[in-house]
């Protein structure tokens, strides 16, 4: 038996009734930054944001993949991209399950979060790169891994003896160092409530007084082909949620 | 770096507030039987049911696993038990996130459905065998398999050069070549209603009409040890949800 055995079929209830019922639009907000840049804890208080706006929201992190679907890799160039990739996959899954999902892993190679990126659909995927210069990192170390790293016991540690490969053209670019995590927090609600991914039922009177300085928003979009269901989906929404209509779809 | 390098937060929002949030108590129901057995169709129809109740729901099965998160894996050993830890671990994270999650996999394996099922928390894990014996889900072969199987094409295929293992104590155990799949679905949802993994919204008239003469009800279960969060979640939800108290935890 192989996988050519294996036939596709049709689920009653597929992305168009999920975005109904839930009142958004599901992306996957990839927060990707050196260890220490501040990842989890955007991550964890963007959560607490959204589920406060009635959003359905999850959040994959090393605690709830590393410990349990990715425990069997290591941190070989193999498992690093097997990493990358099944996290990939299991956005994926909760996107078409209707959600937001946010993942805060380093994910300091560019063609992986590509790979990631190419897994959901056209305006599916938020970059958010959470960046801090690595002297900022390194002084923090909530884990004590820069020290380990430095004295040579952990091995292949992004920014000591490898690379992290910053983001050419993010979605959003924030810094960790110099806007606070409450401020974050708000730039990237503003994105998804300016983008028509939610809907503002709490959050107006937060995001109005905030300074929106630290933002640099998208300017340009590599060209990427549309799926059928991509296509079929904006039709949807730009039909019957017009309210909804995503701006990054539309260019 | 190793995995003892990969420290725990806590997330701000737990499997608690989800449960407040989607008003319903998140579970894995695992449908496992013979290719032919109609696990798809049922787990189609279910899910259409559950979600016309407001619930929030998923499914996994081969289109969206095989073609995704699991392409890499073969039909080997390794591969096969790998296929179903995966689904597991992803089964895990979905209901993490609130949901009542269905999966469709042949999954013929005792220790397989064992380790998917030793994932999550005692009581959220539903087995169902959809039963049927192998000539009528050979005469039925909707994918043409048992056919290559028998001419040798396909190695290792369940019931004709595998074996599948019965379940031995499965929470249902359904016959799906005297039972339509629409009563297969009111089976389950009742068990859902009684022991209160969801609330009754539209569905009760469809349920006191239907004959229960085919569900195996889980006489005995086998003892099973509890984890800390495990007791916080049935200790909260007895507290402040008395009616959704789920029978299988209490006794």
């Amino acid at each position: 038996m192989n996988s050519h055995n294996i036939q596709w079929h049709s689920h009653s209830i597929d992305k168009l009734k999920r975005v109904q019922q839930n009142s958004q639009k599901p992306c996957v907000i990839w927060l990707t930054g050196l260890s220490g840049s501040g990842k989890s804890t955007i991550a964890n208080a963007l959560e607490k944001k959204l589920f406060e706006n009635g959003n359905k929201t999850y959040l994959l992190d090393g605690d709830n993949i590393r410990h349990g679907l990715n425990k069997d890799l290591g941190f070989d160039e193999h498992s690093r991209v097997e990493n990358i990739r099944r996290i990939g996959e299991v956005a994926r899954l909760f996107v078409d399950s209707g959600h937001i999902i946010i993942t805060a892993f380093i994910s300091p190679f560019l063609n992986d979060r590509y790979m990631a990126r190419n897994l959901v659909a056209y305006g599916e995927f938020i970059e958010v790169f959470v960046d801090a210069p690595l002297e900022v990192c390194e002084k923090r170390d909530p884990k004590g891994l820069y020290k380990k790293a430095r004295k040579g016991a952990i091995k292949d540690f992004t920014g000591i003896d490898s690379p992290y490969e910053r983001p050419l053209n993010p979605e959003l670019h924030v810094k960790s160092d110099v806007t606070s995590v409450e401020e974050i927090c708000l730039i990237i609600v503003k994105y998804l409530l300016e983008n028509n991914y939610i809907q503002n039922n709490i959050l107006s009177h937060d995001i109005s007084v905030q300074s929106m300085d630290d933002v640099s928003p998208l300017s340009e979009k590599k060209p990427r082909s549309y799926s059928q269901a991509e296509y079929e989906l904006n039709a949807y929404i730009r039909k019957n949620y017009p309210e909804w209509e995503c701006k990054t779809i539309q260019s």
